[in-house]
């Protein structure tokens, strides 16, 4: 580990209070000790590196002019706020960043009074912004919305709709647009064409040109409708007419690493402004640190790395990947089948597309972050004979769930969804955890979901779902690594709605759905030390249930145990409800249902994430025992 | 019941094959007649009749002009597709619109070729045309994607999302701009004022000087980036640049009534465009019928009407709507409460806030067709002291479920939703069902579900939200008219997780949630009947449950059935999990949950739909008699 930077002006800033009291000659320092702090504290924790270190003399800016908290800043994704953290408050904990009980890895309420609203999905801050704005508005006291949004998270639906209102909120709202042509990756589409054009056809915009701009423009800016002619010149002479024509006024290019730009023009925009304000602002992703400015996408994200070389400390060694057993398996599927295709919303590395992406460019899709269109889009390729695979996040699935079911189930149509990061999701926490989508579409006519227990498993869903023309099938796996089991020679179609017994006893069965079988086989392990005979099922299907299976298993065994690792109303749920609707509840069958708790778990290590969830086999143990137990207490005598 | 119109042209033409060898002076005529024929028939079914007026001539020229259904056109909603109904093999159906076992009054794949795509729900027509026209251009093989969305649709997300992502469809893409300044209320927010000051500020393109636009400028389309300073200049000429700016080629304003432009411009763009084409047409919502043209509004979706004087059928006098009693109280509410604020997705008289925004206009937000926007500004404003309410039918709360989960639960702010159109809805079919809203919201931690069994009760919840400052709250109620019930005088804050007695008996306990109450006390009667002393619970709440309650009944009663009109994983599935969780099934209860079937219902009367899901109080009876014949036969014997 290396030593922690000497940074004597950043020790004198605790707050922005602190910070506004220094002279604009010293921000630069300031600026400087912050990136080194930032490094060194990422070094030592990993986390998100790029994003952050792109936005250092935004953040010093934003804090220098505006009046934050009153003022309330809105940092879009909030993987970008590290800076801002170091300087809200929060230095003494930031090398506790995304270790359980530290500080959380993106913007959170109860962290502090300067995070006003949290982020981790993209593209809501504008509309966060909007509320704050119209807030203040209606009470009448002081106060903007600031949204601070990268030009990857303006490519998403929400971010356009919160702009198509933003006029009501007049010179309360200001969106800064972080240019710096990169999301996680590259952005794609129009949009993002646009942007660049714009970036490289005219210079960054010095404060002598804008105080001009200023001076002759903002008084006009109330008045546009009825000056169209006006308008449209203005728009050839400053550019960004898309965003002047939902009623923004646009300032920039700015250079986002100039702090003598920067601040002036803030101050300015801040005083003068009639109308929402749109600053286009162009920052360098990785910036002042050699190894993440070369390579952008490698430094998004990081692992603890030493400072002196960026070299990142390598995962341990272990079995592969569940996303790159998934990227494996379709491709080898699209080498068979013209028809197979592949969607991703921005994460062609995070879901492993981008190697199906270099073996079949013509039928791989990146279209931004953009999960409702990727959804529908999937739809209209299923519609006209494709084989589309949609591969989203569970917790991104959310963005396109009314396309899930208006598009797809509706017309059962045979979009596959490969949902990654099922379950829960280790430092990146709550927002990113993948606890809904067995509930969320188990409750949908004509859908089939399955969940891998092991990457082997993996592969014969990738397969099975491939062959699967007769309407919408999803699979779900984890984050992380596999089990290590050894991969088929050649993948199976499973039967849909068929479970498999794993292993056989006559007293308890274990009803597992999904990765926690492994501890669902240990806890038969140390049920059967205790001489209860137990038999695991891995069910592979929360819809179809195995209904032959499931009835044969609460027909023959005193204690049935659902384990899943998602929320309520999903496989336990179902499985509670076939049981009833046939009444094999009815005399005497002892059901529990194991699950994530109905809270929204924080960031920490995954293992004490499955602990704090109640999911390992001790406690499948405990859960077991209980209900066997509960036959002497009983209730029956309370009812009779 | 007036005659039907003559139609001796139209009466010639089955399908636009048909259509395909007319004359073009001919199809003046023709749309004449489709006109005629399309307010018949719409006067004797009732249904939506001023957008399909509109379209009339868009209609013919697109039949006439595109090789559809191998070209595929997808009206955006779908709404708006009766003259196209009419011309693709479906007239002698046309009568049957929204009746049970007739025509959907959207477009459908099941109903035709024609129908490529189900649109029922706004702004999915681009992404989907996209898929068409990229399956299509992988496979090698001819065929469009031809979207026609309204000007209030382009207000979503999604469809940005799409237009970002059409460069790659090239000429394969056509999007019909249908603007009429009108989605179902006046469209709201900068593009609309953008697309307004476009078509004010320019004539009508005619095809000479479309032609000469043509000729010189197409061949370009590809070499945009390249040429910044004619883009500019284009824009200017042309207008649209905010379309072009997203990688479309812009053509318009066209006026959308005169078939003399539209069949030669869609010609010209048929053979000659290089890239994805936007058409910008102008049409009048109601065109040609002039008690439609004069109240747009009125007549979107109207009642059985009379032809000649437009006179529309009277509703028959009853209770007041739950829509209405629930304007009211948040009128109420508001009155009190300066901090009471409301957001509407561009259904202001749909969900009654029309009335709160004459009232409250500085309160009143209508965001557009724009509900993950709606959804996040109203977490903004509840993180900034006020108490919003969202009012949003249910089934298109599922366009927000991410910024339900991520904005509000998560971060447990007080944002209220105000749920409309829950369970089945009758003539608007399975696409506009309200199904899943339990099943999707009580999964989420930290979220309070309630659903109103009557009028009276959604006054009460409608206060208990309003007080409720410490988390997300959400209450459902129907589409239609109130029981009758005697409205409050004043409200009470009803207490969180408690539900009622509402009738007292010893045997059969029935818990019901919301608004399948009625059945449920007649059911109780039809067992009472039988010597079946029944126990009727209101729940109230589906989250937190009324466990006490619960488990007081289910210890004290033989056979206990949960009641919703929601689908698998609502109220039931928590109601098991809860008593599983606990034990009370181990000892012989007999629990069963009534919900709605795994199938997405056809539209039908409401009675009829709720005989075919099976919740009526014959089948609750059967439910509960089957329950208890259960014992005899049982199952334990197979397990001993």
């Amino acid at each position: 580990m290396t030593a922690n930077p000497a940074t004597p002006l950043l020790d004198t800033v605790d707050t922005p209070v602190d910070l506004r009291r220094l002279k604009p000659a010293q921000l630069r320092q300031l600026a400087d000790e912050l990136r080194e702090e930032m490094i060194s504290a990422v070094g030592q924790t990993g986390g998100h590196l790029g994003s952050g270190l792109g936005v250092v003399e935004l953040t010093v800016a934003l804090h220098y002019v505006f009046n934050t908290p009153e003022d309330r800043l809105i940092w879009d994704v909030g993987h970008q706020a590290y800076p801002h953290k170091i300087l809200t408050g929060r230095r003494d904990r930031i090398r506790t960043l995304r270790q359980g009980g530290g500080l959380s890895g993106f913007t959170k309420r109860s962290e502090s009074e300067y995070d006003p609203f949290g982020t981790a999905h993209s593209s809501t801050s504008i509309s966060a912004a909007l509320g704050f704005a119209i807030a203040n508005k209606i009470k009448g006291q002081p106060g903007r919305g600031i949204a601070v949004i990268g030009d990857g998270a303006m490519s998403a639906g929400m971010a356009y709709e919160a702009m198509n209102n933003a006029r009501e909120a007049g010179n309360r709202l200001i969106v800064i647009l972080n240019d710096n042509d990169m999301s996680i990756a590259p952005p794609v589409g129009g949009l993002s064409a646009y942007l660049a054009q714009l970036v490289s056809s005219r210079p960054f915009l010095n404060i002598r040109d804008f105080a001009r701009k200023v001076s002759r423009r903002l008084p006009e800016a109330l008045h546009r409708a009825a000056k169209k002619t006006d308008e449209f010149a203005r728009g050839m002479a400053m550019g960004g007419t898309l965003f002047e024509e939902l009623g923004f006024y646009y300032v920039g290019p700015v250079d986002g690493h100039n702090l003598d730009q920067l601040i002036p023009i803030f101050e300015n925009v801040r005083d003068a402004a009639e109308g929402p304000i749109l600053i286009h602002v162009v920052t360098k992703k990785g910036k002042g640190y050699a190894p993440a400015e070369e390579a952008a996408d490698k430094y998004h994200g990081v692992q603890k790395f030493n400072v002196v070389t960026g070299e990142q400390a390598k995962a341990p060694a272990g079995p592969p990947s569940y996303t790159g057993v998934f990227a494996k398996a379709l491709i080898a599927e699209a080498q068979n089948d013209p028809r197979v295709c592949a969607i991703t919303a921005a994460m062609p590395s995070g879901t492993g597309l981008d190697k199906f992406a270099s073996q079949f460019p013509d039928r791989s899709f990146d279209v931004g972050i953009a999960e409702q269109h990727a959804v529908t889009f999937a739809a209209g390729l299923a519609a006209q004979g494709m084989r589309p695979f949609c591969a989203i996040y569970s917790t991104f699935l959310q963005r396109a769930f009314d396309q899930v079911v208006h598009d797809v189930a509706i017309q059962n149509l045979p979009v596959r969804f490969a949902i990654d990061r099922a379950g829960l999701v280790g430092a990146d926490g709550a927002t990113h955890a993948g606890s809904f989508d067995v509930t969320y579409l188990a409750t949908l006519p004509n859908f089939v979901v399955m969940a891998a227990a092991d990457e082997a498993e993996l592969v014969h869903m990738v397969h099975t779902a491939t062959q699967h023309d007769s309407g919408p099938i999803a699979f779900r796996y984890p984050r992380g690594n596999g089990t290590g089991v050894a991969l088929p020679d050649k993948p199976e179609v499973l039967e849909i709605g068929k479970g498999r017994i794993v292993r056989e006893g006559t007293k308890v069965a274990l009803l597992s759905l999904g990765t926690r079988l492994g501890e669902a086989l240990k806890a038969a392990d140390a049920l059967e030390a205790k001489g209860l005979s137990t038999t695991v099922a891995d069910l592979r299907f929360a819809k179809p249930l195995d209904s032959e299976l499931i009835r044969k298993l609460m027909l023959s065994h005193e204690v049935v145990v659902t384990v899943e690792e998602g929320a309520i109303g999903g496989l336990g749920a179902h499985v509670l409800t076939m049981a009833s609707d046939e009444g094999l509840t009815d005399n005497g069958l002892r059901i529990r249902t194991m699950r994530l708790p109905d809270v929204f778990q924080d960031h920490d290590k995954p293992e004490a994430q499955y602990d704090e969830a109640g999911l390992n086999a001790p406690q499948i143990v405990d859960t077991v025992l209980k209900a066997l137990r509960h036959n002497s207490a009983g209730v029956n005598e309370a009812r009779a």
